[in-house]
């Protein structure tokens, strides 16, 4: 298997972290998404939406899609479990991974890319739809502070991968201007406590 | 279990048409979202962000997320396999999944909260928002185009709950203004193959 990735990129940074708290490696091969490698026939033809990270299994099956590449190798090594042990457990934390993507992630990281300097030359930047990321985030965040009130991570079943989802995304856009806000201390404990883990820095 | 639904959005059948293909029944009771009875205290209290569908567990577990629910709905009836029925098919089958639900049923959803009379009471609508949801769309249609050219459906492992997310989101739009591009041949033959299952008017 091999590992196509942009490692500053944040979907390639929550494979990673996911492969380090299972403490999986894999050969890695870095495509310069800034210099747009991953738009070039030969990249698309792995991956047709120019999606980094994409993973090349040895059948020459190509996986794009994070979450995608996350679950298969939670089927390759289960332990510890990050999707969930048991059926029930693996529901609600799908939940967690999709309410954390759509609340956090995503405006997160188009937060960032409609504000950035540095991501400015990658596609047209609209204030408007900054500000609309802006307050979704805000809300998303204000959402998870209210549950991390009365619990560690953000899946009631223990640390998972909606926590590495939620962390890289937030993360990304903390490189920008946008701040947690100072009375989101649940939100702010939790980002420490992510912080912390030596995955985050894989 | 319980699942509370609103007939016509297509979160809900997302989860009703999956359930229809593996022929199981659950007892649903009817949320009356156009009249907002899904953001009542009492409501929240089961779904905090006011979605739908929600599956009410027997020990008191509240399930959200159409695919966090149809992926428990597989666990508990593997036959027919939607989501797959080995670790790669199913890698596979979550990137459809991905693939359809943002490129496609996403945009088509948006598409019609923004431009849909019936709907104008919901939310704010913005024409220039609609016009991007629109291209979003067309973009993910024409790339499903050229990948049905080859195959049957949407996943090339086969029949999967990758069709259903994408012909959910795009049939809901096709109640508003968008029609299928004429030249889009093989989204049109894998749409009209869709209307015709059964389950599509579950």
């Amino acid at each position: 298997m091999k590992l196509y990735e942009f490692a500053p990129a944040p979907n390639p940074r929550r494979v990673r972290q996911f492969l380090a708290e299972k403490g999986v490696e894999v050969e890695r091969i870095a495509v310069d998404m800034l210099g747009g490698a991953h738009k070039t026939p030969a990249f698309r033809a792995k991956s047709p939406l120019a999606q980094l990270p994409v993973l090349e299994l040895d059948d020459g099956t190509y996986l794009t899609e994070s979450i995608a590449i996350c679950r298969y190798f939670e089927g390759l090594h289960p332990t510890p479990p990050l999707f969930g042990a048991d059926l029930q457990a693996q529901a609600v934390i799908e939940m967690w991974n999709r309410r954390v993507e759509f609340g956090i992630t995503a405006p997160a990281i188009y937060l960032l890319r409609h504000t950035s300097e540095i991501l400015a030359h990658l596609q047209e930047q609209d204030e408007g739809e900054a500000a609309r990321h802006r307050q979704r985030l805000l809300d998303g965040l204000s959402f998870l502070d209210g549950e991390l009130a009365g619990r560690e991570f953000v899946s009631p079943t223990g640390f998972s991968v909606a926590d590495i989802t939620a962390f890289v995304g937030l993360d990304f856009t903390l490189h920008g201007t946008f701040e947690i806000p100072a009375d989101m201390t649940n939100v702010k404990r939790w980002y420490d406590m992510m912080k912390a883990r030596p995955s985050s820095s894989a």
